[in-house]
């Protein structure tokens, strides 16, 4: 087995939390509500229920904040209303990477949820429940991060050593193909896993940033933010705040799927039908190019890439960094983008009998 | 549902942590294994497995620290041995109050672990768990905790009023009936609740402190420390250092059964049969009345009770509170009692079908 690295989203409730800075996360959750609620309505298929079977929902890469309680109680929301006459008892299972701050998501669950609640540390990258245990696997804004970041765009020996960027979509070949690869063993790796914890007939449904075709992957804003900010740790680098090698010794472990991509993925894996695949409305239409467009940019990011750039380069750096990344948004990102909002892909799978 | 109160043993791993200081409870644990070995190989019950079905276990009010890893251990050797043919995967659930550490305890978990984990935050007085979802329950040293101290005995115009003390044990008869009140309601909670979350033929298994026949409440070593405290919280009141007003208030949520007592209990919930009931060896046969002793005592005294004195008296007082106690069981206990250690009761049930 594989260790994957952990890059949990900041913790606690402050100023840079991903609880306080996951609204966009939350509006994907809104929109993709009508879907997983037709998906499980037409897909789920994991026969009656009576009193001593409960139905068991994990959601993946859950995080701590508000929004993972709302991704849950939609599904809750949707078996119910097709379980009519006799609705399950709920066993909801919240995963994350151990240095998840399960402390606060526990402290946070709901008062009057109607579920009973487990937190599950551990990358979903590899096994992290029994066999056949569980009805309805959830991963909303995760999947994207793959399991470590490709060696050898790390190592200055090899063509794909990817000097001055931590991000693949503004490289050369070399490096986008050692991230095609490492996301391709990903997803082998969680729909084996997947496979086997998830009884016949049971859902996975999953929201993800997508590549469109014919987009490079350079233009896409979650890439396009990367980019930005490892320009800003070039910046860093010029004025001899933080090594230019630290710099080349670093890459976002994330790596954002074609269409095509997935349903190759799906197809090796052999042990999925696909239920539905759909682009997921956009949450926001038009932006208007102002600070407050910025500033949540700048909070979405950073609570998303603190915890990763942190232990790689310091604490100290962090203010600076995300001063110098605004200053770039404001200037070049916002005013030339069509949109500030990553499309993201909805997509349920229900396990082969 | 009545809500329970949280009294977590101290967390992280400091010097009056729970972690590093709970040395005597694995020695419980360790005392218990022969028993439990024994109980699984005779008393477990629940069929076959194959491999759409794990075997869940869950360890109440496991706190952090080693020995939660310990007992788990102990009960799954004792699985393998019975099912040597078929061995099922292991689902393990460790339950504790929502406000113990498990940050600490989800990074802690062995790396070679057999078993899929689980965190499960909540009372164990409530309904924690889907019914029929487990099959073996585990809980040591948390029983004699109380759900919450009973009403009338911090309340100045009741009777049973306990005015200057914290502990029922060497109060008059309206305090002592309080508490045993509250833990014969208490009991009946907590077998309810594991009657419908375990599986028939699934066992519950329990080590905590007894209170033998013929020993006053008073004369038993956990009552004894718990006394102390309160003549120490006194002495504080004394010198003006916390209000007198403040002691009254404040009881220690515990009650330590007689055997007669687990015994009716069972006998009133109706749904489990007694697989075996035991006096656990001592851990110790004898001490010698020195520092480290002392020490020992002090550290696992502070360890389980500062989570709950310290919201009610103010963290300022703890260290001069435990110096108090230091010096009056060096005086007064231990060169008096005849054993240091608290002796426990191991009891197995069996659901019935």
């Amino acid at each position: 087995m594989e260790l994957s690295e952990a890059y949990p989203m900041t913790g606690g409730d402050g100023l840079h939390s991903y609880a306080k800075n996951s609204d966009f996360q939350r509006k994907a959750i809104d929109v993709a509500k009508q879907l997983i609620s037709k998906a499980i309505a037409q897909g789920l298929d994991v026969g009656d229920f009576n009193s001593t079977k409960s139905l068991g929902i994990a959601d993946l890469g859950c995080s701590v904040g508000p929004n993972t309680f709302t991704a849950v109680d939609n599904i809750i929301e949707a078996v119910k209303s097709k379980y009519e006459s006799q609705i399950p008892e709920f066993h909801v299972f919240f995963n994350d990477h151990v240095s998840n701050d399960f402390n606060l998501l526990f402290t946070s669950l709901p008062q009057d949820k109607q579920y009973y609640a487990a937190g599950v540390p551990g990358s979903f990258y590899d096994h992290v429940f029994p066999d056949a245990s569980l009805h309805i696997v959830h991963s909303s804004s995760s999947l994207h991060w793959l399991s470590g970041v490709p060696k050898e765009v790390t190592n200055n020996n090899s063509p794909a050593f990817n000097k001055g960027r931590i991000t693949y979509a503004n490289s050369g070949d070399e490096v986008i193909r050692a991230f095609k690869a490492q996301n391709r063993k990903d997803m082998d790796r969680f729909l084996h896993a997947r496979a086997l914890e998830v009884v016949p007939g049971g859902l996975v449904i999953l929201v993800f940033p997508y590549n469109p075709d014919g987009t490079h992957p350079s233009r896409i804003p979650i890439n396009m933010s990367f980019g930005l900010i490892g320009s800003a740790l070039m910046d860093l680098a010029g004025k001899g705040i933080v090594g230019e090698d630290k710099v080349d010794s670093f890459n976002m472990p994330v790596y954002v799927m074609h269409r095509h991509e997935v349903e190759a993925a799906v197809e090796r894996n052999g042990c999925f039908s696909v239920v539905s695949m759909e682009i997921l409305p956009k949450v926001r239409e038009n932006f208007s190019s102002n600070d407050s467009v910025v500033d949540e940019i700048v909070g979405r990011a950073r609570s998303a890439t603190e915890g990763i750039i942190k232990p790689h380069f310091g604490e100290d750096i962090l203010d600076e960094l995300f001063d110098v990344f605004r200053k770039k948004l404001a200037e070049d990102f916002v005013p030339s983008a069509k949109t500030v909002d990553q499309e993201h892909l909805f997509l349920a799978l229900k396990r082969k009998p």
